[in-house]
C-alpha cells in the first residue's frame, strides 16, 4: 500500500512522494461523482479512491469505478479504515458537522464544500484539525471552481487586505441578467430559471442572500481574518428588483447585481467590519457589471497591491470538484512532507509550433491601382483559403492606401506562404500585417 | 533567537510558528525597498529582515530600517549568515544564477523574481533545492502581484489545463490603449509611455515581446506541465500596429492586444505546444479586450474547470513585493512544519455594520399627484441627504408611476431612516426599492 509504484504503477504526477494517500467520499451527488471522476481519469496519481458513502447507495452504484471502491451506508466503515482523507460534499449542517468531527479526530484530514458549516464553526473545525495535526481545506466552499481561498490564504497573504467584493451567487445573478436582457418581471425569471435547473425549488436561499453571506463571511475570515457570523452580516433580497429599474441603472451607466461586500474600517483596535449581500448598482465599466449567467467573480483589494480580480464558474459539478480535488492534491503534498515548489509534476517536453489555427487579420498598405484584389486573392485561393471579409476606410491618400482582408479559419503557417508571396508584389508599399483574430 | 516572542514580543500573525524566520535582501531597487517596507510595516510578524546587499549599498541606505539589518556589498557575508530565505531582487542572468545556487546549497531558501531567470533554468533550479530539501519560490515572476503562480500551482491542481492566454507585459498593454484612445502613432505612444517611466530606454524587451514569453514558458511549465525553452516560442513586434489597424478592429467588435497565448494539442503520447506572444484581435466583450494600461490578466481553460479568470496590477514595485512577501510566507511556514490551513492569522472579532458610504438609489412607485417632490425632497433635506437626480421615464401610468432619485455619496442608515417616514406617505403604491451605487 506504500510501495512507490502501488496505485497506478507508473510515477506520481501529483508530487504526492511515492506514497499512495486513500480518499473516502461522503455524498456521492453530482459533485461527488465529479470529484470521483476526476481521481479516476487522473494519469500516474497516488490518489486512491476508497470508499463511497451516501443514503441508499446500492442506487447510487456506477460501472466506472474501480471494484476496490467500498460502497457503504455506515459512516464507520469509512472512519476505522485506512482512509487519509475523508471529503464531505454531502451538505446540510448535520449529520455533516459530526462526521466532519470524527474524521479529524480519528486522525484523518478533512476537504468540505460545506459553506454553511464552515461558516459557521470552520474556525473550530480548524482548531480541532491542527490538535489532530490534521488539515481541513474548504476551497470549493465559495465560488466554485474559482481558486479564491488559497489565492486569498497563499497568494495574496503579503498584503494587507482591507476590502472583498463580489458576485457568489450564481442562481442570482442568471436572474438579474435574464431580467436585464430580456426586460422581464423577476417572477418570471424565477421561474425559468428554476425551469432549467439554476434555481431550487425553494430558492430562499440564494434570492435572499443568505448562501452568499455565508460565502462572504468565509471570505472575511480568510482574507481579512475577521471572525464574523454570518447571520450578523445585513442579507436583502434581489426579488424587489424590477425591469424598470435596469432601465434606470443604465441610464446611469449601471447595471444590477447581487453584490456581497465587506470592508475593514478604522483603526486596528477599533475596528469595524462594513458587510452586506444586497443588490446593488455597478458601473457598466466594472468587472462586476461584466459577470454574465452563473459566473463567478471576486475582487479583492490590499494596502500594497491594490486590486486583484479572481473570476471563473462559481457552481457546477465539474468546477467545483476542480477546487476539491486541488485540496486534496494540497494534503496529499503535506502529508508527504512534500514542498509545494519542490513537488513539480512530470513534465513533458512537447515540439513547440505557433501555428495556431484562427481566423486572420492582413492589413495591406498599398499603391492604388485596378487589379490589386484579384492579385490578393487568386494567391489566397491558390492555397485554398478563404476571404472573409475586404474592408476599406474612405478618405485615405491613393500612395499609402490602408485596407483591410480577414480570412475565415485556418492555420497560420498557410497565411504566412501566401504573404511571402504578396509581399513581393509591386504595389506594397510595406509588408502586410498579419494578426490572428482570437 | 528562536523564542516565540523573538521578533515582535507578541504572538505570530503569519502562521510562522514560534521560530523567527531570517530574510536576506539581494537587491535594494524599487522592488527591493517595497520589500523591504512590507516586512517592517507587517504586524506580529516573525519575519525578520536581516540583510541588504546591493552594489555601492551606502548610497541605498534609509533610516527607516531597523539598525540590526545588515548592509553589505558582498555575497559571501549572506552566505554565512543564519538567513533562512534569500530574495533575489536584482534581475539579470548573472550574478544572480550563480548567487541562488549558492544560497540552496548553503541550505538557503529563495524567493526570486527573475522570470529571464526561472524561464531559462527553473528547473535545474527547482531539483537543486530539492535535493538540498530546501524551496525556491517565484510567484512574482509573472504578472506581478497577480497571484497566477499560486493559483495555477495550487488552486487549480485538480483541473487538467490545456490553454493559458494572458496579457503578460503592462508596458504593451499601456502602448495599445494609448494607441487605441488617442489615434496617435505607434512611435509617439512609445516616447510617452517612455517619458512617464511606462517604458525602458531600450524598450525591446516588452515591444517585442522577449519579455512576455519568458512569462509565458514560465506559466506553461507551472500550468501545462510543458518543459518549453523560451526561445522557441515566437514572439512578434507590436510595433508595426497603427491607429488605422484600431479603428479596422473596432469595425469587426474587437480591440488588440498583446496576447501570450500557450495551447496543448495532440494525444498524451505526442503532444504539441502552439505558443506565441503576438499582437491579436480579441473580441470586445473578452476580458482580455478590457485590460486597460498596465494590468496584466490570465485565462486558464481546463477540461473540468472550464475557464478561470486571473487579473490585477501586472508590475510596480509594491504589488510585485506582494507576490514576494507572499512566497516568503509560505516558505515560513513549510519550514515550522505548518499545513497552510492550520496557519490561521491572528483574527479579530470587529463589529459587523451594514451602513456603507455610498450614493443611492432610490426608485419609487407612487400613486401620482402634484407636490410628490416637494414631500419626498424635504424629508431628505431634513436629514441634510443631498439629491443628485430626478429621472422619470415617460409613458407610465398615473396609478403605478415609476420614478427615480438618486442621492449623493451619505450613510445607509441616514437613508434608511428617512425611508421610514417616506414609505408611510399615502402616495406610496408600495416600499421604496433602496440601492447603494457602488
Amino acid at each position: 500500500m506504500t510501495s512507490k509504484f502501488d496505485s497506478a504503477g507508473t510515477s506520481t504526477a501529483d508530487g504526492a512522494g511515492g506514497q499512495t494517500c486513500n480518499v473516502a467520499l461522503l455524498g456521492f451527488g453530482t459533485v461527488g461523482s465529479s470529484v470521483a471522476r476526476i481521481l479516476c481519469e487522473r494519469a500516474n496519481t497516488h490518489l486512491r479512491l476508497t470508499h463511497v458513502l451516501n443514503r441508499n447507495v446500492a442506487r447510487k452504484k456506477v460501472d466506472w469505478l474501480p471494484s476496490t471502491v467500498q460502497w457503504t451506508e455506515n459512516i464507520d466503515d469509512v472512519l476505522s479504515s485506512d482512509a487519509n482523507i475523508v471529503v464531505e460534499v454531502m451538505g446540510g449542517l448535520q449529520p455533516s458537522e459530526d462526521w466532519i468531527r470524527r474524521a479529524l479526530s480519528s486522525g484523518k484530514s478533512v476537504v468540505t464544500a460545506n459553506k454553511q458549516l464552515i461558516a459557521r464553526c470552520g474556525p473550530e473545525l480548524i482548531t480541532l484539525a491542527r490538535q489532530m495535526n490534521q488539515q481541513i481545506h474548504f476551497g470549493a466552499s465559495v465560488a466554485g471552481g474559482v481558486p479564491v481561498i488559497s489565492g486569498l490564504h497563499e497568494g495574496l497573504a503579503g498584503d494587507e487586505l482591507f476590502k472583498i467584493r463580489g458576485i457568489l451567487n450564481g442562481t442570482c445573478n442568471y436572474i438579474l441578467s435574464q431580467i436585464e436582457a430580456n426586460g422581464i418581471l423577476f417572477a418570471t425569471a424565477l421561474r425559468e430559471a428554476q425551469k432549467l435547473g439554476f434555481a431550487e425549488a425553494d430558492p430562499t436561499e440564494d434570492i435572499d442572500g443568505l448562501d452568499a453571506r455565508a460565502k462572504l463571511a468565509i471570505l472575511a475570515r480568510v482574507g481579512l481574518h475577521c471572525n464574523v457570523n454570518p447571520e450578523s452580516i445585513v442579507a436583502r433580497t434581489i426579488s424587489a428588483i424590477d425591469a424598470v429599474d435596469f432601465e434606470y441603472a443604465n441610464q446611469l451607466g449601471c447595471t444590477i447585481r447581487q453584490i456581497s461586500s465587506a470592508e475593514l474600517r478604522g483603526e486596528l483596535q477599533n475596528q469595524e467590519l462594513c458587510a452586506a449581500v444586497q443588490p446593488s448598482l455597478v458601473d457598466l465599466k466594472s468587472p462586476l457589471a461584466r459577470v454574465e449567467g452563473a459566473q463567478n467573480l471576486v475582487m479583492a483589494t490590499g494596502k500594497y497591491g491594490g486590486e486583484t480580480v479572481f473570476g471563473g464558474h462559481g457552481a457546477g459539478g465539474h468546477p467545483t470538484a476542480v477546487a476539491i480535488v486541488s485540496d486534496i492534491l494540497s494534503i496529499a503534498r503535506a502529508k508527504q512532507g512534500e514542498p509545494s515548489y519542490a513537488a513539480q509534476s512530470v513534465e513533458t517536453t512537447p515540439m513547440v509550433t505557433a501555428d495556431f489555427t484562427t481566423k486572420h487579420y492582413l492589413r495591406f498598405m498599398v499603391k492604388d491601382r485596378p487589379g490589386i484584389i484579384a492579385s490578393l486573392s487568386t494567391i489566397l485561393a491558390h492555397r485554398a483559403i478563404n476571404i472573409d471579409a475586404v474592408v476599406q476606410k474612405p478618405g485615405c491618400p491613393k500612395s499609402h492606401l490602408p485596407f483591410l482582408i480577414t480570412l475565415e479559419e485556418c492555420k497560420a503557417s498557410l497565411v504566412e506562404s501566401a504573404l511571402q508571396q504578396i509581399d513581393k508584389l509591386d504595389f506594397m508599399v510595406q509588408p502586410c500585417l498579419h494578426l490572428p483574430i482570437l
